[in-house]
C-alpha cells in the first residue's frame, strides 16, 4: 500500500517515465498551406524547391491527388512512406496481412509493430510522419467476392474529388491479386502501375497500365495464369522467397518517381521499366494491348481508345508520322512496324514460360532511353559509321 | 492531494499509459546465429533464402564486414537502414548535423527526432530495428584538421578485424567533404563508393573508387574544385536545393545493392552508374585513373596497381586479349583502345563544366550492360545487319 508521500513519489516517477516514453509519439502539427520558405522547420521547403529548379510547375497541387496502394509489404510500405513524405492529398491502403519479424529485412516496419495489421501499423507511422496526408485503411483481401465489390466501390468513389482515384499502385506479391486489380481497373477505366520483384530478390519491374492504350495484365498472362493452375501449388513447403531492402526500395522509388511524373506532369513516364540488380541493367519497353485479350473490359477500352482523336506529341511524331530514321542509308529496321495486330508481350518472372509464343518485342528506340539488349540508338551508330 | 484510493487509481492509470507508450520502444532480442528457418519470427529468413535461390554462397558472412557511412542525410540514413536490416557486422556513422523538420521530405528520420544529432537519432532507430548490428557514431565534421586525422585513424583501425573498413560509402552533399574522403582513401588504400544527387533532385549517381585502378574524385575534378573556388560562394541566400525521397531512396538502394554485390561476391559491381529520373535512364561507364592526378597518393596507387600481376577474368579476356568483335566486318570500333595515357573523365553535375577538356569517353560495351547514349551492343547489331 504505502503512505501518501510514497504514492505521490511513485506518481512523480511514473509521470517522468511517461514523458520520456512519449517522446516517441510526439506528433508534428498540421500545416494548412505548403510554403516555399527556406527554414529548418518547414517540411516542404525541399519539395517546393522543385518549382524554383524548373522541374515542377505547381508542386502544391500534389495535395489534390488520391493514390491507392494495394499491398503494404516490402514495396507498398516504402511506396506509401514516399508519397506521405511528398505530401500527397489522400492515400488509400489495402492489405490483410500482419507485420511479422520476418518482414524486418525490408524497410519501413519496426520490430515493435509485429502482430499489428500492416495497414494499421503503416497508418500509425505515416500519420506521425505527415499528419497533412489523409490516410484511409482497408484491412481485407481484395480477391474475395464481397471484398472485391467493396474494393471497386472504394477506388471509384473515395478520391478527394469523389470519383476514381488518380492512380492505383499495385504492390502485391501474387498473380491472383494482380488479376483482381486488373479486372477492376479495366472495368473502372482506372489507370494503374503494376510492380513486382522476383523470388530471388535480384530483379523487379514497374509497368504503367492505361486501359485500352497499353497492355493490361491479362493481355499476355504468365503460363500459370493462362492454364488456370492454382499458383499456390507451385510453392514448396518451407520454401520462402528471398527479398532485399535494396531491390524493394529501388522498385518503390521507381514506382513513386513515375507516379510523381504522371501526377505533376514532368519528365516522361515509363511504360515498362525493368531492373536487373546483378548487372545494373534497366530495360524499358512499350507494351501494346492484345486485341484478343481475355478481359472483355480491356477490349472495350481498346475500342474506345482507337476511336478517340489522338493528341500527337513531338515524340510520337518521330515514331508514327515519319519513316524511322530518314538518314538510314542501310535500310536497317529495328522495330518491324508491320507486326500482326495480335502482337503483345509481357515481361514475366524467371522460370515461368508464356502460354503462347510472341513474335517479337516492341522496343522503345527513342533517343536517350536506356536500351534493352536488342534496342540501340541507331542515330549515334550511323554518325559513328559515317565518321570512319 | 487526494485520498489513498484516488492516488492508487492515478498510479494504475499512469502505469497503463506508460505501458501503451512503451510499445514504441520495445526492442527485439539479439540473435546469435543467423538461421534459414522459415518462421514468422525469424528476421533473417528472407535474406538467408538468397543462398537457396543460388544468388549468394554464404550470406551469413555479412556479419564479418564493417562499413563506414559518411554523411547520414537523405541518402546516408537510408543506406545505413538497408545495411542494418541486411545484418551487416559493424556500421560506423559520420555526420555533424542535426535532424530538422526540413529533412522530413526524405525517408528515415521522423518528426520527434528534430533537434537530435543525425548520428545519434540514426543509431537509436537502427539499434531498435536490428540490435545485432554494432553501430558506432562519430558526431563531427571530417574536414577540419583534427577531425580529419581522427577520421583517418577510425576508418583504418575500427573494422571488426582491427584494420581498414571493408568499404566506405560517401553520402555527403558537398565537394569539400568528398575531397577529404578521397584524400583519406587514397592514402589508406581504402576502397569506397561515392554517391551524389543533383540539386534539382532528378538525377544522381554512384561511383566505385578503387585507388590506383579506377578514377578517384581528384582525377577529373569539377571546375569549381580545380579552380580553388569556395563552393559556398556559389550558393545564393535563401535558395535551397530540391530533394525527393524517391531519387534519394533509389541512389541509396543502388549504393547498398552494389555494396552487397562487392562484399558477398555476387553479380558484377558497377564502376559508374548514373540515374536520370526524367527519362528513366541509367548510364554505366568505366573510369580510368588520371596519371597526372593532383593527388600524390592516387599516383602512388596507380604505380602499385600497374606493377601488380593481373588476374584476368573472363569478361576482361574478351575486352583485352581478343580483337574487339571478331565478326566485325565493317571495322567499326566504339572504344579507341589507343587512347593517350592521360585520358580520364568524370560525370559531373548539370551546369558545371570541367577544368579541362576530355578527349572521349571510355564506354563499357560488355554484353548486357545498360548502354550509355554512345554505347551499343555491336554483336546484336551485326546479327541484325546480316539478317537483312
Amino acid at each position: 500500500m504505502g503512505t501518501l508521500v510514497e504514492l505521490q513519489a511513485k506518481i512523480a516517477e511514473l509521470e517522468e517515465k511517461l514523458k520520456a516514453a512519449q517522446q516517441f509519439v510526439v506528433k508534428r502539427e498540421k500545416i494548412d498551406v505548403m510554403s516555399s520558405e527556406v527554414v529548418d522547420t518547414n517540411p516542404y521547403s525541399r519539395l517546393m524547391a522543385l518549382k524554383r529548379m524548373g522541374i515542377v510547375d505547381n508542386y502544391e497541387s500534389i495535395r489534390n491527388f488520391t493514390v491507392a496502394v494495394v499491398g503494404v509489404g516490402g514495396v507498398g510500405s516504402v511506396t506509401a512512406e514516399m508519397l506521405t513524405r511528398c505530401g500527397i492529398g489522400r492515400l488509400l491502403l489495402f492489405d490483410y496481412d500482419k507485420v511479422e519479424l520476418a518482414n524486418m529485412n525490408r524497410l519501413f516496419f519496426q520490430p515493435h509493430q509485429a502482430g499489428i495489421s500492416k495497414v494499421e501499423a503503416a497508418a500509425q507511422t505515416l500519420r506521425n510522419i505527415n499528419p497533412d496526408v489523409d490516410i484511409q485503411t482497408y484491412n481485407y483481401n481484395i480477391t474475395t467476392v464481397d471484398n472485391f465489390q467493396h474494393f471497386m466501390d472504394t477506388i471509384s468513389t473515395q478520391s478527394l474529388t469523389g470519383g476514381n482515384v488518380d492512380l492505383l499502385l499495385s504492390c502485391v506479391d501474387n498473380f491472383e491479386a494482380r488479376y483482381a486489380i486488373n479486372t477492376a481497373c479495366n472495368e473502372l477505366n482506372q489507370i494503374w502501375i503494376e510492380s513486382g520483384v522476383s523470388e530471388n530478390a535480384v530483379s523487379g519491374h514497374i509497368q504503367l497500365i492505361i486501359p485500352g492504350e497499353t497492355a493490361c495484365f491479362a493481355c499476355a498472362p504468365p503460363l500459370v495464369v493462362a492454364s488456370h493452375i492454382d499458383e499456390k501449388t507451385l510453392k514448396k513447403d518451407g520454401v520462402c522467397a528471398a527479398s532485399l531492402p535494396t531491390t524493394m526500395g529501388i522498385i518503390a522509388g521507381l514506382l513513386v518517381q513515375n507516379t510523381l511524373k504522371y501526377l505533376l506532369k514532368f519528365g516522361s513516364t515509363a511504360n515498362y521499366l525493368g531492373y536487373s540488380a546483378l548487372i545494373d541493367f534497366f530495360p524499358t519497353m512499350k507494351l501494346k494491348p492484345n486485341p484478343s485479350c481475355d478481359d472483355s473490359y480491356c477490349k472495350i477500352r481498346q475500342t474506345e481508345f482507337s476511336s478517340k482523336p489522338k493528341l500527337i506529341t513531338d515524340d510520337q511524331k518521330v515514331e508514327e508520322e515519319k519513316p524511322l530514321h530518314e538518314d538510314n542509308n542501310w535500310g536497317i529496321s529495328l522495330v518491324d512496324e508491320s507486326l500482326p495486330e495480335g502482337d503483345c508481350k509481357e515481361e514475366i518472372a524467371t522460370g515461368i514460360s508464356l502460354a503462347y509464343a510472341l513474335p517479337r518485342q516492341d522496343v522503345d528506340v527513342s533517343p536517350g532511353s536506356a536500351s534493352a539488349a536488342d534496342g540501340i540508338n541507331l542515330d549515334d551508330l550511323m554518325a559513328q559509321m559515317k565518321s570512319i
